[in-house]
């Protein structure tokens, strides 16, 4: 044992010789075992000794067939998807709704664990290991002399002395087993850009201030009480004996946040087969996406409080700030980044006329969000939380300048990647549970986990829903505040949160728990899905239709809400304001939710200097800014908007202040905006087309300019009669 | 130093802590350094030591700090594309032409290599190494003891002794230096695939006797011809004392063998831009797809040579015959992998409704593509080749039971992938002329070689051609024959088989003659070839237009070439076909090349067979099945054959013998076919419909059944009044 000083060589490339076909693609995906190729059969140009070479050659075997093994561990993989995908077309041939895709992944996933762990005999690890003893602390890099050759070895990281020879040696098993940080860096990514990126609903920013409160407060008073419960529970297995480690508090709160990441992947399917209320939908999802970013980050902070002393349980005020600190800090920092670069991407794409190549407008997209992540990393911030912001705001600014085949094509590619994604770490759920080794299975601590994640949701759905209808003027009905209730799914985050770090005991007890949660919620709860929503009374059939099979005429039509008759019966639980039947009975509902001064003068902003600044849209610059900055707005202002007619792209009307803002800052642009609505609605019906500009006005006269003057709230939900192409 | 018997557990995870986010991104790309996170801060439950503490705070601080550097590096590459996009954008724009945007990429690689390698500091390795001696042979896994704790380390590689020392340690230079295995693993497949899968144009399949005998004779004889010599140039060197290692004769030939792969990419941009003449661009093409698999392969074959005996020189024919075993071996299992993926695709796909979900479609679409390069490489062939034929076959058949919507997904998620991966090699080679430490610059060798791969290139079109002529109808004109000679560039996958194994001395002289050859060609050439096209008379303004700007009258038109003013004015150096004014002057040229009896038979097969079994199209497989198999046909034909009064979609007419074959086999369809094509026709002008009419009844006279007789090859190259959509 010679702790040498050898310098490592620059690149480490003087390996592979052609025939062993090192796969890279396991690695990509961060396969457990890294052999590289060893020995390079015509390497160093010296003679070869016979001993040697066939060591070497011994060595190429073994490469290639761990490398083939690899491919196969891959392969199974890929047929669980190829799977998944068949049973789910047959089941949406069906219209089976019980089971999801992501259940049924779950189902495959652990059929194939079941046969990998009990159906694979268990080998005695072929690929025999040494130990050195070193004094000294662990380096990265590790050099071994071999007869005279030298190997490089990296580290992959600490195993705990107990368990190096209690562990069974399944080479399957090993090989289906995935480095935790994949999820964190591979999968969620595309998962999350997705989420972003189609989040450009107008209900989303409608009722943007109640997400961010079920968001934000709500995934912290979940964690909280999560925490408390579950230490309760610890406390109580410690008394009985149960308990053969240490559980710390901040244990107990750090699984209080990665399960407060909701995930309800199965009912917005379901909600969009259904087409469930909209309103709903834009509240779940909306919670949903953004809540993953809290927990994240507040899993994060958790963990940073832990090292202020070794006794956990004290209340540390320092290292509480400290983590809140920390909590502002990493998220603030991430949305900086998201929304940073977003916004150079849609500059870009604005001020070059990069559209006549989809192409290329295409792959600077992709790299641009990529980079987004990237760059968080660098910096020190959550990646995952920054591609959310990006995509957010890609889709706000950038999507409205892209060209319309670099539209689809954007979206396309990122569903598929977010559908692969999201399936394979489903299906990766499902073998887990069998395949990873070691589950710490606990009774007690499970059921506490159910019993305290049901309180944790109900604790914070029903008390902000009451806080937030104070001040909402669509009333959040308990119907709604039920299925909020009911959709507290768990899935890919808590997954990835929980599988992150499995290396004390506590961490296994929550890893397994949370995989049951998980398991349990996708199930049952995605399967009594749509019991509950005609149990509950809320509307479905709302038909929010997709661009693609419906028509103008029918986009206009269910849009403005033309005909009444269209209307599914007024259901007394839901917003209330469909109820409302008349200028007056409507003035009754004094709030002023969607109109806060904060999130007005955030539309506003955005609707005259950032859309006109990022985008083709919105009025000129040369009208909304300050005389003494003509030259900088002209710069700014793309000519299109001078010279088009149609004043906004339908893009941007998805901002409820967006037409009667264009009112106050841009006089003549507002006739005309109301002609082209009139105009396109006139080609379906006369009524339509009176309804649709006595709504604008309604708009116009509600929102803007004029806060104080609350007025009819009667068709809100109807109010654009052009909706976004998103 | 003890070998000790400690068993590695089961998975790798216990590892991670949350704070240090380890990026797998670099790693999915095969970064050079590896640095797993360490210690976890929160682990194996017992009270930290502060002095272990101390220490794991440092790891982390490390990882940490290597994380981020890989983000940075990466976040370069992300630079360096946008910067090629939006430069390309530019060039496109004002319609230069000179410089296609891989050379763009090479030229910013080549800036930022510049400034990496002269503008970084030479840091002196941070990650210090150690070194422990071991008498044994190399494990793929070390565990090693530092003070108590296990840390797990896995083989890299290794590392020549006397590189050791003498290399500078900048972490910048290390952390740009990819895995080369990445190229091959991750680059290069969806590159082949898109060649593959958009190779589905008529004219391969018209020139398929020539691109094959071009693509397997053509580049063996390269191989061949380019590696003697350069064993001459080496036995030079030898003489002059230039040679200061090792040099072997297969060595020149690998080098043959791995610079025979040409990669015309610029070239054809240019032609597409251009659009020059079809059945050349087809030529070069078809050539440049299927060498490439021929060189990887070839050069796998000649790697088995070597180990034959020592004395490299001699002529060991069981050696010889046992890599001409391994290339047919190889290379018909891959061609037999992709081919099987694709027929299994094309049958799910067709017996599915599966079309009616684009998006499950192209999940599974990508998933079997997948799935090919796995099952290859887990048979031991090789992906990159398997790939290749099964992107043919998903062209050829599965593309046909895609719906609309999947068909311009998958083109378009692939040639996104391609446009990428290309870009980011050819940036990488640009950086790696400064960044890639081990470079042996010899001007002999690489005077030497670049006269080899001329001459080698000469030996193999000017003879073939004549060859070819032969029996080729449409003569291969001088002027064709000079602009193949000319398009012989070097590209992505010269350089991924070069780099692929740098170990040995000649090994880095040829990879550093390989990237100045790519340099050279791709600047040089692709500069040149607007220049060359005129100069050699080549008709450009061909007009191949894409389904998405031109209208189906458009199409038409220039497709049946209806017009004869149209037409360029006629050029005697390129196909004679085209000179031939009349049925007698082109009875003249009695060849078959396109109906030789094996390609008849081929054609006959897929039309009457394979095509209606594995799509939605062809006569049905009642009619041309013997009657005693009627169950079977009729459980394989699908109900649409029958129903639909469209006889063939266009998609499926790519096969010279489609019409005429067609007439013989399931006899009403074939009016409906001339039906159609001249009702489309008749809408542009009475006289094209005459024409079409006219031409399609020579195909049908001249092609089927009646081999022997041969007719009129006026117009043969604008025999399909129907184009495809592909």
């Amino acid at each position: 044992m010679e702790p040498g000083d050898a310098a490592r060589p620059g690149s480490g490339r003087a390996t592979g010789a052609p025939p062993p076909r090192l796969l890279l693609l396991p690695l990509l995906l961060g396969w457990g075992l890294r052999v590289a190729a060893a020995a390079s059969a015509s390497s160093s140009g010296a003679a070869a000794e016979d001993s040697s070479a066939m060591e070497e050659l011994a060595t190429e075997k073994e490469a290639e067939e761990s490398h083939r093994q690899d491919s196969v561990s891959l392969l199974t993989f890929i047929l669980l998807l190829t799977l998944t995908i068949l049973t789910i077309w047959l089941f949406k041939h069906r219209r089976v709704r019980f089971l999801h895709e992501t259940g049924l992944a779950m189902i495959y996933g652990l059929i194939v664990g079941v046969i990998l762990r009990y159906g694979t005999p268990a080998t005695s690890g072929r690929d025999k290991s040494l130990s050195c003893t070193q004094e000294d602390r662990a380096f990265s890099t590790l050099l071994v002399n071999v007869s005279g050759k030298f190997f490089e070895y990296t580290l992959k990281g600490e195993i705990s002395p107990g368990k190096i020879n209690s562990v069974e040696q399944n080479d399957m098993l090993r090989k289906v087993t995935f480095d935790p940080e994949v999820f964190f860096n591979i999968l969620l990514p595309p998962i999350i850009f997705h989420a972003g990126y189609s989040l450009k609903k107008r209900h989303f920013f409608r009722n943007l201030g109640s997400i961010l409160a079920y968001a934000f407060l709500g995934t912290a008073v979940s964690c909280f009480i999560i925490g408390n419960l579950m230490y309760g529970v610890v406390k109580l297995m410690k008394i009985m004996g149960q308990l053969s480690d240490k559980f710390y508090y901040t244990d107990c709160l750090f699984f209080g946040a990665i399960i407060s990441a909701t995930d309800p992947v199965t009912v917005l399917a379901i909600f969009n087969e259904l087409h469930a209320d909209v309103d709903l939908y834009a509240l779940l999802f909306g919670e949903s996406v953004l809540n993953d970013a809290v927990a994240i980050v507040l899993s994060s902070s958790i963990v940073a409080y832990q090292p202020a002393g070794l006794n956990t349980h004290a209340f540390d005020a320092a290292a509480f700030f400290k983590s809140v600190g920390i909590f502002l800090g990493i998220f603030s920092g991430s949305f900086t980044m998201g929304a940073v670069t977003g916004v150079v991407t849609a500059l870009v794409t604005k001020f070059t006329k990069l559209h006549c190549f989809p192409l290329l407008e295409t792959a600077l997209f992709f790299l641009m969000s990529w980079s987004t992540f990237l760059l968080a990393e660098a910096c020190g911030f959550t990646g995952v939380v920054a591609v959310l912001f990006c995509g957010i705001t890609q889709a706000h600014y950038t999507y409205n300048n892209l060209s319309v085949e670099s539209r689809s094509r954007t979206k396309q590619l990122f569903e598929v990647l977010h559908f692969l994604a999201e399936n394979f770490i489903f299906s990766y759920m499902g073998l887990a549970l069998f395949t990873f080794q070691k589950h710490v299975f606990s009774p007690i601590f499970i059921i506490g986990a159910f019993v305290a994640i049901f309180l944790g949701r109900a604790a914070h759905i029903y008390p902000l829903s009451f806080f937030l209808n104070l001040g909402r003027r669509h009333k959040i009905g308990w119907n709604f505040q039920h299925m909020m209730m009911f959709s507290g799914l768990r899935g890919a985050m808590a997954f990835a949160l929980a599988i992150r770090d499995t290396a004390s005991y506590a961490r296994q007890m929550m890893f397994t728990t949370t995989l049951l949660i998980v398991f349990f919620t996708v199930w049952i709860i995605g399967g009594g899905t749509t019991p509950m929503l005609s149990w509950l009374n809320i509307r479905v059939g709302v038909e929010e239709p997709s661009e693609e099979d419906q028509n103008e005429h029918h986009w206009q039509y269910f849009r403005v809400g033309v005909d009444p008759d269209q209307d599914p019966p007024p259901n007394n639980d839901s917003f209330q304001v469909l109820q409302g039947d008349g200028p007056d009975s409507a003035r009754g509902n004094r709030t002023k939710q969607e109109s806060a001064w904060i999130f007005r003068l955030w539309y506003s902003f955005d609707h005259n200097y950032l859309k006109p600044i990022l985008t083709h849209s919105g009025p000129p610059l040369t009208t909304t800014l300050p005389a003494w900055c003509g030259l900088l707005a002209r710069c700014l202002t793309s000519p299109q908007v001078y010279d088009n007619q149609e004043p906004l792209r339908e893009e941007d009307s998805d901002f409820i202040l967006t037409e009667g803002d264009l009112t106050l800052t841009y006089g003549d642009s507002t006739v005309t905006a109301n002609g082209s609505s009139s105009s396109h609605t006139a080609s379906t019906s006369l009524e339509g087309s009176r309804r649709t500009k006595s709504s604008s006005e309604e708009v116009l006269e509600r929102d803007l300019g004029m806060g104080d003057q609350k007025v009819s709230s009667r068709g809100t939900r109807l109010v654009f009669p052009l909706e976004d192409n998103a």
